[in-house]
C-alpha cells in the first residue's frame, strides 16, 4: 500500500494520509533549522490552562544521538539506529500554576507529537514515535526527574530511506497502516457496546 | 493578539499559528459531510500498536446535542452553550489486543483530538477543547462504560461568532495564547533543571 492507496472515508486534508511511521530512515542528517521548525510547530498545540506540559529531548549527532539508541528496545533499535534524530517526548505530572496532577498532560503531549510529525511531513521528513523503550533508562540517561515527568515516548526523526535494506521481516511492513471503521471511533448520539 | 500576531520563533506551517480555542461560537450548524471529514482526520493519527484507542462520541443537534451541555463546567457551559458540535472524546483503557493497559491511550488520543482540530481549521471550523466537565456524567450519559474507557475531554465545534456577545471577562480573553519559549520544551542533549 503506498501513501496514495490510503482511502479516506470522507473528504480530508492530504497531511493526514500521508503521514505514516517508516522504519526505513536515510542517515542523512537532519538540520538545527529542520528541527526549530518541528519544536515550533509543537509549541503551539493547545493544552489544558495552556500548561503546555510537553518536554521534547533529542539527540541530533554524535554523544547527544548515541545516549538515546540504547534506550529503545531492540526491535526498534533494530532500525532506528539508521535515523539521524533521535529524542524522547516527557510529560509534566502536575501543573506548575498549583501543583495539582495534571491528567491531561499525557492527552496535551501527544498533541504536540502530532502537531511535530505534520510539520516533519511539510518539510518533507518522517517521524516514527516508539512505546518500546526503557522509561526508567530515559529520564536517567537525559537527566529529566521522573518525580516530574512521565516518558511518554520515544521518537525517530529523518528522511525516508531504503525499505531494501530493512531485515526481512520489517521490509514486509514498510507500508502506511490502516485503520478501523470511522463508526468505531466516532459516533453521534449515544456509544452502544 | 489576532491569529496574524502569533509571532513564530522559527518558520512553521500557519496551521499551527492560526488554530487557537476561541469562546466565542456563531451558531450556524455544522454539516454531517463537515463532521465526516474532522473525525476522519483524526482516525488517520498515530498509535501504539494501531490500536487507535479514541473515542468520539458527539451531538451536533436535538437530543444528542443537549445531553452533552450540561457536562460541561459553568465556566464553560456560558459559551459553549452557542457552540453548533459538542462532543466527548474518550481514551480506551486496555489494548484491545491483549487486555493489557494501554499507558498511551491518553497520548494517542491527544495525538487523534490535533488532527481533528487542524482538519477543522482547513474548513473553517474553529474547536476548543475542555478539561473542564463532569467526567462521572459524561460517561453515564453517553453510555461509555467507565470500565473501559477515560473521558479525557470535552470538545466544542462552529464557526468562529461575534466576541461582542461573550461575557466580558471572556471577551477580553477572546484571542489567540501565547506560549512558553521554545528552549523551555524542546532541549537538545540532557534536561536541565
Amino acid at each position: 500500500m503506498s501513501p496514495s492507496e490510503r482511502t479516506p472515508s470522507a473528504p480530508v486534508a492530504l497531511q493526514f494520509l500521508e503521514r505514516w511511521s517508516p522504519r526505513a530512515f536515510s542517515q542523512e542528517p537532519v538540520s538545527r533549522e529542520e528541527l526549530s521548525s518541528l519544536f515550533e510547530a509543537a509549541r503551539w498545540a493547545p493544552s489544558c490552562f495552556n500548561e503546555q506540559p510537553w518536554l521534547f529531548v533529542y539527540g541530533a549527532d554524535g554523544e547527544d544521538r548515541a545516549r538515546i539508541e540504547p534506550l529503545l528496545v531492540e526491535g526498534n533499535r533494530a532500525w532506528a539506529r539508521k535515523a539521524p534524530v533521535l529524542g524522547v517526548v516527557f510529560a509534566r505530572k502536575n501543573f506548575a500554576r498549583n501543583g495539582a496532577p495534571n491528567r491531561w498532560a499525557s492527552f496535551d503531549s501527544g498533541a504536540a507529537s502530532m502537531s511535530l510529525a505534520l510539520q516533519a511531513l511539510d518539510l518533507g521528513l518522517s517521524t516514527h514515535f516508539m512505546g518500546g523503550f526503557d522509561e526508567a533508562a530515559a529520564h536517567e540517561a537525559l537527566n529529566v526527574p521522573r518525580d516530574e515527568f512521565e516518558a511518554m515516548a520515544a521518537f525517530a526523526i529523518g528522511r525516508r530511506g531504503d525499505p531494501g535494506e530493512l531485515e526481512q521481516s520489517m521490509r514486509e511492513r514498510e507500508r502506511p497502516s490502516d485503520r478501523k471503521d470511522r463508526s468505531e471511533v466516532a459516533v453521534e448520539g449515544r456509544y452502544r457496546t
